[in-house]
């Protein structure tokens, strides 16, 4: 069984990499789908977040990284995959994937979509909120690998968080 | 009893329309309160939403159509109807809209909302995703009556979703 | 428009009141229904929460006090009124009321059900609350009406509560 | 990849075959745990939760029925399948099942709970419902298959609802 | 600045004894109020409650133990300790208390309530959990301190469980 | 023990000031963080909030008024004061500060953050809602001290709403 992790890893966190592991165990190939947005602006660009996901995936074998733009579930049915894989921190999240869910399991009514909880230490981890901390400075190791602590001090001294 | 039912409807779906005909069952008269908010932009102008409502509704014989502009609580004493209808989808919608009401209720004493359960079959609709769906050609039949996906298909290819 | 509000009321407080008031301004008729659940035990006999209801209503002219026992949408039947309010003071009331509300509209597709928000100042408030304060003798002083301040200090004092 | 689906089944209902069938059709084998708890009255015995399951599933050909007590992970453990899976239908259903999934993964590091959204249609449905439903012969067509109509008539005509 | 941190404490667990442990950093003295609920079988004695929670806070100079009956206020009172602290684990666990913590503010109007949160290594974590694991013979390490450990295997082992 | 009372305050409301005067009697002192985001668009300036915090403040004699920007955690560190007071009024509101402080907590260990419930009659009330109000000439009386309202008539006048 094959499953698509999508996204927009802006940047990649240890609470992402901490599921695609997970999921790396449990399934036969898991595709990251990184969302490319056009509509909203980001602060890592699309290459860019796909090198920051590989450098991390790299002791990965079953991981194969995507860009898509537009819906989900026409990606879904590019690339023949009709599972979803999403991970859940807390009940808000919740609520959303769940109406996402079902609006996708109406207009493609092969398609699942798979919730799991998310470990407890990174029940507070977001891609906003290590740019906030990396904005004023404030410290990211644990919450990001390596490089993307190194991405984002480039991108604070440019001017760009 | 005379109920108003307010919203941006951007454009009407087919979930406002189960509850606009559900509520026509029940009550006297339902004035649907189109928003016409200038702050916000919206794809559709206020004329074409209330034409799309209109055309949408035209079976119902006690709905009446008005826009407002400014605060709901004084476009209900304006037009003395201290009755409104709301929807719920789901609990997140029910605490922004419990705040709301007792706002409402506080600034408006004799004011009432009256909330109703949308139909399963809807609750994972909203006049974003049908806006979301159209940008990408994706399929909204089902989803909103035949008037207001035409007028999607149009705003489409006019570049205006 | 008539409308049934049902609830055990073991025993009737302000919060459900203030609810009963404010529905009997809006509508032509208000059927309070007693649910007489055999299977559950009350603090009041189905008699005595009738008693304390119509004493604490006798000023409102449009109320009406009927006790029912099985399925609600039973009673809506067979009283030929297919709207029912409920009160919500939280979220957690709301997600059991939404199931409920959308089993008893598959059930019976013309019953609506209509919720009201609880007045802030009663958000805290339910029955079992006011039991276990006259059970330590605490204050229900503004909790309940006077009628049912004194059936618990009785059901206090016989070691009832 | 094989997966758990634990609960009561007292008695198993459409949510739950809509859940089995979506699971027959993505995963290698479904297993079916039915869990046998002293400590709680059911109204069907074990043998019978089972049998009416089989006679639901006989039609897919990846489903095995299992009866366990005790802890759920040591039924996953003594079966070699760490994979379990829940339906979720609702907010509150969601907390209890994370906080669920999060000590038996800290029990069991393997283990993997995922989630899957109930079909609208049966967002409101449960064992109790059902029951309930039957014990006041409300009709209960639609919501369970025909074997378990039949064997909830028999248990309300033996008193035993 | 006193508190009181009130529970039944049906035994004693890491997570209560982490917050123990933070409120006897923050505030002068920490009173835990062993509730001595009659009408609630508990598996350990209110003697044997009180003892675990000695001997798993022996190190801490500040943290004072006493049990009480009836209501929390009236406790609260007679202590002259109007600061009640409360741990928050999910979203459920907060509504009720918020509707406790404004029921007790309406009857004690000086009586603030403050909670903390959960740390999440604990937000799994329960008295119910911890004696259901117990009963099976299940690994409690590292969520009860060792005396809870010895206790609950020999209620275990005494049938107690 | 002293506390940090953050938020933006654009302008402040009858629900803060509740709060505010809850604190001081409880703690040693109260330090309200204004916060000066330099990124959010604010209808007042850093000077105009602290200005009308200092004066519907200044019958409280242990209170005392900073602004900050970048992150609470910096900010706490430089005053040395690791104790956070956040009012909630609702669910959706505990999620968030949830995360907010499970996050702080683990970026500086020695901090904690208190929740304290709003008081029920402000549990509608937010500086956005005065906002709203004020904006289309909104009785603001009872929301907001009389300092705050003159000022948003002020707002309004020179369009700045």
């Amino acid at each position: 069984m094959n499953v698509i992790y999508p996204g927009s890893f802006d940047p990649v966190t240890n609470g992402h990499l901490d599921l695609i592991k997970r999921c790396s165990e449990k399934f036969d190939k898991v595709i990251i789908g990184v969302l490319n947005n056009i509509a909203k602006k980001s602060v890592f660009s699309i290459e860019e977040r796909i090198d920051l996901i590989e450098r991390s995936t790299e002791n990965l074998h079953n991981v194969e990284i995507n860009s898509f733009s537009g819906l989900l579930i026409d990606f879904a049915k590019e690339i023949e995959c009709p599972n979803i894989v999403r991970g859940l921190r807390a009940v808000s999240d919740f609520e959303y994937e769940m109406q996402l869910a079902l609006a996708n399991k109406k207009l493609y009514p092969d398609l699942e979509t798979l919730f799991m909880v998310s470990n407890t230490e990174y029940s507070f981890l977001s891609s906003s909120i290590v740019k906030e901390l990396a904005k004023f400075d404030g410290d990211v190791n644990g919450l990001v690998p390596k490089e993307v602590k190194f991405a984002l001090i480039k991108k604070k001294k440019a001017g760009d968080l």
